[in-house]
């Protein structure tokens, strides 16, 4: 596979996202489960008596979040939910996002728009719900700084049809849906929606697959959506090869790209490929004095790639990008930005 | 004045907190407002437009409350209230403690109580309101590390005597209360029956000042309350020359040994002095290599004290395991240990 050259890149690029229309309003319009972050730490005999895997997300219910939260030592809360920190990295980084997931009328329902507003992205929240409270997802990082969720739903699974602002889908050129959501039927509808109306509105679908487990419990629903509506791919090693059933990142990366026009593909420390129909490229990672806490680290790298598509940068800029804004979030605690991603990209 | 010398430190705190009765079931049961601290960092010119007084504690109502949160950049929730920060310090250092205040049968509620039980502390949380929110403090961080806090107190202002469990009272070696309880009448009141308590027990008595906005508000009272029911005295520079409204620190403290047995008073990176009947120590404060937070200072500071002069320690010693305590809790950002004390301390 011959690297690309960022001249080649560059023309993708605006191939893809611009062809001559007047700009859209947002830059990236997400979808996703929207949950408030429970975040503590603990070592990992935690992680070995409650059978929780490292690096995973489990869905869990009522019951099992009460067992766990009981458990667990003094936590913080923050606002999170995959796609809403890609939408909070892109308005970071300059960019304008507008986010689209249910929370409830609670007090964590108010963090979570507070948070969305305060950084400047569009909140679109579907209807509340009077029953069902806020999701949230309780994060347990272990002295490795490895993130491992526990994810109670919440109002966020409810996300329907209904729930979506298609005027704003309309006005993004980049449709963002997280594959976590892929969990309810309903939502999956919603996603086959958004993803027609964004098309039919001439702008692209890209999706981050979020799980390896998520991709196990649905990977013939993903792989159609992939094959049939998504323009720009996101996941990490294990995802991509856990979609397609191979054995290796090659392998599913030879696939990949026979299906979709973009693919970028997080390996940890080492880096992100891009692959396109053509090529793919390695971008190295950004060095990170200490890494403090891994969450986030796939949303802010969508982010910040998404940034640079949406800006007419080059197929390997958009991965350093994504690079340097996924470096920002893993050297503290917290799932967002602290600092405004657009001075580190300067 | 004479600086005491360990060994007659030691004999005054021997004397003042053991009198040869059974152990208590716990070394110091705290009174306090439960309050979910709201954290985000801003620079000076938001206190500025908000005519905001910058290390002071200002009282807002739900409309100030709402408009402050929306100019607030994005935030993060951590369980605060100045005396259940104390009473975490004193569990993390390895000690007992209890905690009165009262929360909502909300979400801020349930994460106020979950962080004390995660730390080992006692909650008495008195009688839910269905109807008033657990209170919340918006601490706006400038980036010379100082905090400026507005408080909401919901529900957490409503303690009564009715709310105190006065059998945890009795069975404690200490009791400590927040001077910011002082500014609602009922409370009073039930400060004045928890010292009753404490001392018909053969407990001792311990205040912080808390504010020195809040001592302007009800010097007299708590000028009574310092001569006739408090043992043990904590406050800052300010705040001690607030109360007894002289021109500096060295003539509040001459009038605070006539009045009261103990003082513990800090004066920021200075340190603290150490005032009894016959003497004042002064105790330099633990080195910092950077000062991020200085929410929960004071807080830690009395936790540290509290530790040490109920486990036996010299009077200069108590000084010290504050200044670990607080110096451990400026390090960060938020109002709580992130680290467990005793370990700084052996």
């Amino acid at each position: 596979m011959a690297a690309c050259v960022a001249g080649e890149s560059d023309q993708i690029a605006s191939r893809d996202v611009s062809d001559g229309r007047a700009p859209a309003r947002y830059q990236v319009v997400g979808i996703g489960n929207a949950l408030v972050d429970v975040i503590s730490h603990a070592p990992d005999d935690f992680l070995a008596k409650f059978e929780l895997v490292k690096g995973s997300m489990a869905l869990i219910e009522t019951e099992r979040a009460v067992e766990l939260y009981r458990a667990l030592g003094t936590a913080v809360e923050m606002s999170g939910g995959s796609a809403a920190n890609t939408m909070c990295g892109v308005a970071s980084l300059g960019g304008r996002a507008a986010y689209i997931g249910k929370v409830s009328a609670d007090e964590l329902g108010d963090v979570f728009g507070h948070d969305l507003h305060a950084v400047g992205v569009a909140f679109r929240p579907g209807e509340p719900s009077e029953s069902v409270p806020t999701g949230r997802c309780i994060i347990v990082v272990t002295p490795d700084a490895q993130r491992t969720m526990n994810t109670y739903l919440g109002v966020s699974s409810l996300l329907r049809t209904e729930d979506l602002d298609e005027a704003t889908i309309a006005d993004g050129e980049v449709l963002y849906m997280e594959g976590y959501l892929f969990d309810r039927d309903d939502a999956k509808a919603a996603f086959r929606r958004a993803a027609e109306v964004a098309h039919a509105n001439g702008r692209k679908v890209s999706l981050t697959l979020s799980d390896s487990f998520c991709v196990d419990r649905h990977r013939a629903d993903f792989r159609a959506l992939v094959r049939d509506q998504v323009d720009v791919l996101f996941g990490n090693d294990d995802e991509i090869v856990s979609l397609y059933e191979v054995d290796d990142l090659h392998a599913a990366m030879e696939i990949v790209r026979t299906e979709c026009d973009l693919a970028a593909i997080t390996v940890g420390a080492e880096g992100s490929y891009v692959v396109t129909r053509d090529d793919v490229v390695k971008v190295a990672a950004e060095p990170v004095d200490r890494v403090l806490d891994t969450t986030g680290a796939g949303d802010l790298y969508a982010a910040g790639f998404l940034y640079g598509l949406t800006t007419g940068e080059s197929l390997e800029r958009c991965a350093e990008l994504g690079a340097i804004a996924a470096s920002e979030v893993i050297s503290h605690v917290g799932p967002r930005p602290l600092v405004e991603l657009r001075t580190l990209i300067r």
